[in-house]
């Protein structure tokens, strides 16, 4: 697996990225998933991707040669929208997909990316959109201003608490890391370094990239002021009220049968 | 899915269960999945059920009937530890899919459930065991002092900073409930309200049952407190140092070919 993140606020976007691939447990590996494209002074895009890593490698190879042939053929160089770049880039990648699939689905294998790709096109917004494996997008507004892919979960209750796109773009950044932080945490088919990129609006170029080591002094510290932070306020809340509201008591035996039924079978609990 | 834990600290075992089913999306009832069993004066054990809610329903329909004809029968009275309980109810859960599993698999429905099950014998130490569909089963340790069912990784992080086996049993439901509360904010499939049950090592019975709802003041106020903190700590923390560390540039070229490959095509970033 591998998990990557998106924010956008209203000052730019941010991306970021683990490095993390594995086959199975006992192949894991560190790619880059973070890819800066600027074919042309008028536009910069940043591509990330979860899934196949042969599918990824692919794709960007052909993003590379396409480019190389602009504007003879489209490309990131040719497409005048960021949702354009980001049809152009899903067909590549549903081509791709198409190509092995056959081959793959013989051993049981998925060639499927998941990619967000952002950025801006001057004389259009700033915009951020995830790519489903089939081709078709969606894009981060102001009501959700994250887009994540891969190993999502461990790492959205934080942002579900503070995302907002009024954020800075260096504390889009910082809750980012901490997004990226809990998931490593918790889970191993994720892990640093961390890639980070940050975009600001109209500026048309990638401000700034940077890379997330264990012993990178701002992230060691984050980790220790978060992991601190954590214990003083679960402390600071006071104990469970077991023995003072007991508000139902619960029984041994089986729960009323509820009115109406699911005719299909699929409940699930 | 819904959204069980355990965790076993020196003081005994806090049980906790969200109480969402669901059969897709537009088929959500609110069903209990903590239940006590209390046989004989000598014994107490909690099960928590994440799965085929008609499965669960089946169990302890049958855990309640060998009850009843007990001790001519296997059943939770007859059991010499809480490892043969598990073993008891992972044989009759698994009998119970058997039963079922050839129609449910005409219609693509699973009727899995992955149980946890715990609670002491008088004389033997206080367990906690996760029990998967299959009827096997692992345990709670030192190391490891939590077990979850269900959607379990929204919640995995925060119990991953905090979790002991030194806390005191109003701090592990204090934890606990933190960690569902992380899992309803993020999934609409884990919900309100919330089942409690404490026990204390050696007590031989359940010390305490609480149902927690959204308007609990106790709840509220964590709610509120946790929310809070969580800003402050955010706040804390410096902002993100683009601009200032840039470790690393990241190229808009592919990386770099890996030395070895992976014979499986199995790779995912």
């Amino acid at each position: 697996m591998t998990y990557c993140l998106a924010i956008r606020v209203d000052e730019g976007i941010v991306f970021a990225a683990d490095t993390r691939t594995n086959a199975g447990v006992d192949y894991v590996t560190t790619y880059r998933k973070l890819r800066v494209f600027q074919p042309l002074p008028d536009r910069v895009f940043v591509l990330l991707a979860a899934g196949s890593l042969a599918t990824t490698r692919e794709l960007v190879d052909e993003i590379g040669r396409d480019l190389d042939n602009s504007p003879g053929v489209e490309s990131l160089a040719t497409v005048n929208y960021v949702f354009e770049a980001a049809k152009y880039v899903g067909n590549l990648s549903r081509q791709i997909q198409e190509r092995h699939g056959p081959a793959l689905a013989r051993t049981g294998v998925s060639g499927e990316v998941t990619l967000i790709l952002g950025g801006q096109i001057q004389g259009r917004p700033p915009e951020v959109l995830l790519i489903y494996p089939q081709g078709n997008y969606i894009a981060a507004t102001d009501e959700t201003p994250y887009l994540q892919v891969g190993e999502t979960k461990y790492g959205k209750p934080i942002l579900d608490r503070l995302v907002n796109h009024t954020l800075r773009l260096e504390e889009a950044a910082k809750l980012a890391l901490v997004s990226l932080d809990a998931t490593v945490r918790s889970n191993i088919t994720v892990g640093l370094p961390f890639d980070f990129a940050a975009y600001r609006s109209d500026s048309l170029q990638i401000q700034s990239q940077v890379r997330i080591e264990a012993d990178t002094p701002y992230y060691k510290q984050l980790r220790e002021e978060w992991q601190m932070g954590f214990k003083e306020m679960f402390g600071r809340i006071q104990p469970f009220p077991f023995g003072g509201v007991q508000l139902a008591p619960v029984s041994s035996a089986p729960g009323p049968i509820a009115v109406g039924h699911d005719p299909s079978n699929r409940q699930v609990s």
